[in-house]
């Protein structure tokens, strides 16, 4: 397990028009003046625990080992909802226990990552000293990721929890000729991204098809296997490696830059273009 | 009096998008590179001085001791309004004599604290070479709370300054059943946040009670005394502890964060459900 | 040629929803720990280079020496375009070489500036180990300028590049009666920022007036030569100094604080009350 860094970011749904944000710096900055405090996003959907889980899931694999994840997107604030601290071994997370850490449980077991742990947030040494019910941005995760980038211990900070809460995420479906799978985040630029992974799709395009024709990299054009990506209406028949192959207004499809099949229209939007949205589905069709 | 720290806050109504917050953080940095620039928000709307007010005055209290605070609403730059460096025991201030403080400057009477001191921003030595009229939170601004960063006493930046400027401020009315605030703010969640604190109320509710019934925390229920608060065309006649407590969709009334009366709904946004806005009448009407 | 500082800034159009910037400051950080981040702005227009160009060249004058500043705008991501390090005696650019030097470059060479010299990105040593079709922000741009922040030198990232692309600029037309210039930028207060510098306008107006009359400064009203500013169906007869000498909600016309003149709506947005934007004609006669 990692040491905690002076390094602490910040994801959550409190936009920046408003005191929340720039408050919570100050807590953080009166525990420990030396954190350096890193904007994830503060423009999830209000409410929107799935949006959450794939930020902080896209976004910590880059930061150095020890940055402390702060992500505050807890509409059950006030409730019994428990808040925790979570830690791999190289990253410490400090949220309400709501789900928001679902895709990174998921990616970590698959990758059969080492030791992780929680920890119930319990031990008011560690909070601001009256916390109320309306902002625990504030009053529980500021101070307690302070605390964590001092050297405080998880264990000092609560109780080992073991079942976290898990939104119910949508598997994948593979029959023999058809991957079905879903948007799961539309960016600023309307770039629609799924959740079809670059090795899922290499896997099911080449489930029938010799390994021995020597496809390695899906990242290149995909010309040796036929097959088709159902969006909305319409359909693509092949995979980009550069948004600017295509024609300026072309739909395309590419492996975006978090390893997942991502629609795009190049210098254009693709979410209005088709008209979709977090939740619509996404068939890749292997023809035979 | 407490020394400068080398937190520099910053509360502007620039927005984002343009370049004015990124010149004036390299104008900081020029003259201290070891300022620390924490933004509360540069989301104000465009020459909105009472939103600068409730914003600065919700926002200062949670950072360090020492900290600077610029705040640059100011639809008078360029004419004869002052810039003014003002500073409490605690804190720095850097703003124009326009009524930003208005909100800070009647709290720290109503709770009566210690020493507090303006100066009028004269000694060119701490500006920009040469100050345009358009833009003084490059040229003044800027490099005064990057001067106060580096040990500068504000006796030396000007003279001193004893009647600020404030705006005029509505006063509760309260008679023997009814008292009356209005909205000061609305939070991007659509939350609507009221004059009404948490202490007014308490004392307005228990004024016609015994205290003998023990009332101490509103932030309970309080049932035992009965009351309404009317908003709009409706009205609500409890106060939740938890946004939670109430369904998914339901108006509620609630202690904000900061300590004053919030009317929101429950995973949703009070604002657009009840059409409201700032300066809009709540009324608490005691029942008899 | 000045040494790197720590001091890196950001310029693109990534907006702030997205974990993009985030996963690009975390990149840097897992590099130098130590480098200090400065949010430009990322609402440039996506994949406008021009604004991203005019941006760059109003920001980064005023940062200080040795700021090392990543620009991404990059519509042709994955292209062959070139990734480029261009540096002057005093500040580091780490961008694409699409144009968005434009007006650095043109300033550049009319102020006589000394040395300044580019290099093709090329070492992958510097680079994310692998570099994506999609952002380069991430894979290329973060990490060069993270590397230069520690001291590598340019020289060590690849060879010489000469002729940088350019933008084609639109040069003023300048007749003897009448200059007319465009709108190169519309700020998030609706002011329109034109490519008629002060000094132009000076020496337009000057030309056939004798300098004996005294004339110095253009931010002093201009009332001893006889001209007239139009933009839209309407026009402008003077340039005032101060936006607050006008009555709230009038159309004026001032030399904005990067030196450009600049048509404006005292406490109002000129954008929309005139319905103009960028690439739209101003024309300044001279009455004679």
């Amino acid at each position: 397990m990692h040491k905690p860094s002076q390094i602490i970011t910040l994801t959550t749904d409190f936009g920046t028009s408003d005191v929340y944000v720039g408050v919570m710096k100050g807590v953080i900055l009166n525990i420990n003046p030396n954190a350096k405090i890193v904007d994830i996003t503060h423009s999830i959907t209000p409410q929107n625990i799935r949006e959450a889980a794939f930020t902080i899931n896209a976004a910590y694999r880059f930061f150095p080992k020890g940055t402390i994840h702060v992500i505050v997107v807890d509409p059950g604030v006030g409730s019994d909802r428990q808040a925790i601290v979570f830690h791999t071994d190289t990253s410490y997370f400090v949220c309400p226990n709501n789900g928001v850490l679902s895709y990174l449980l998921q990616d970590n077991e698959s990758e059969k990552k080492p030791l992780a742990e929680a920890v119930v947030i319990q031990n008011p040494d560690y909070l601001l000293p009256r916390v109320c019910n309306t902002f625990h941005g504030r009053d529980i995760f500021a101070p307690v990721a302070a605390h964590l980038s001092l050297g405080i211990t998880p264990d000092r900070i609560g109780q080992p929890k073991t079942d976290l809460v898990r939104l119910t995420i949508p598997a994948l479906e593979i029959t023999e000729n058809t991957l079905t799978g879903e948007i799961i985040n539309v960016d600023s630029f309307g770039n629609l991204i799924t959740n079809i992974s670059e090795n899922v799709l290499t896997s099911f395009l080449l489930s029938s098809t010799s390994e021995m024709e020597g496809i390695r990299e899906l990242d290149r054009h995909v010309e040796v296997v036929d097959f088709e990506i159902s969006v909305g209406t319409t359909s693509i028949n092949r995979l980009n490696s550069t948004y600017t192959e295509s024609q300026a207004g072309t739909l395309l499809a590419i492996i975006s830059s978090f390893g997942l099949v991502e629609i795009a229209v190049n210098m254009g939007n693709a979410s209005s273009y088709l008209g979709l949205k977090i939740g619509d589905k996404v068939m890749v069709h292997k023809k035979v």
